[in-house]
């Protein structure tokens, strides 16, 4: 699968558009959804240039899963919650919106998700919660 | 958190209950969710007792993950499909069912699945899905 430069999260490591950053190191971002499905809703992507989680070697999903534990710890202590959910979704036809692998970590109940993908949510409230987690990585 | 020695996928990795198994490493071992949110639907999960994503060394969770990817491509080939949600839920507070770390591997789009743990699944179809990815990996 050929990669696509020009995908929203890779303008986002480039740091062409926006994004409430929570952790940053050489091979990771994490930042927040801004269609959150629940709050505190954050994402974890590789730097390496993968489409799905098919096209990563292992060495670089490695860092990846490593940063994955770190936002997962963090988004529990800061949100004060006991459940997350962590989801990848590979390939359109699994319903994958952004074609840069990424990881939902989502501090809620699987059955309590607002739909993936569905709606804009309250920018002030996500600043606000990224800078609460950012303090705790 | 104290590792549960009695939950059914310890179970399994001992063979005391039965299981349809996929595929089995030093460190790994993949098998049919028995209620499956989609036809395919399988499990991976480390033969190191952990609980959640946050209970398990990097190392370990590499070769677990190592073992993910082996299997969503055998879904993807063996039943033709284009899309694989991965899940994983850390903690009853996010739905997780049995406190042992798994990943859950579903060749549908997220739109479409079942509930979670919601049914049980048709055992023969079962058993014939899993002939047919094992002999893909």
């Amino acid at each position: 699968m050929s990669y696509d430069n020009n995908n929203i999260f890779a303008k986002i490591l480039r740091d062409e558009i926006p994004s409430f950053k929570v952790y940053e190191d050489d091979y990771t971002l994490a930042f927040m959804d801004i269609m959150p499905q629940a709050d505190g809703h954050t994402l974890v992507i590789p730097k390496f240039q993968a489409e799905t989680l098919l096209d990563i070697p292992a060495d670089e999903l490695s860092h990846t899963m490593t940063t994955v534990q770190k936002v997962m710890s963090a988004l529990k202590s800061t949100l004060g919650v006991e459940g997350v959910v962590l989801m990848q979704l590979n390939g359109a036809a699994a319903g994958q919106t952004v074609p840069h692998l990424h990881f939902h970590l989502i501090p809620e109940h699987l059955s309590k998700l607002s739909g993936h993908g569905a709606a804009m949510g309250d920018m002030e409230k996500i600043k606000a919660l990224a800078e609460k987690i950012r303090t705790a990585l």
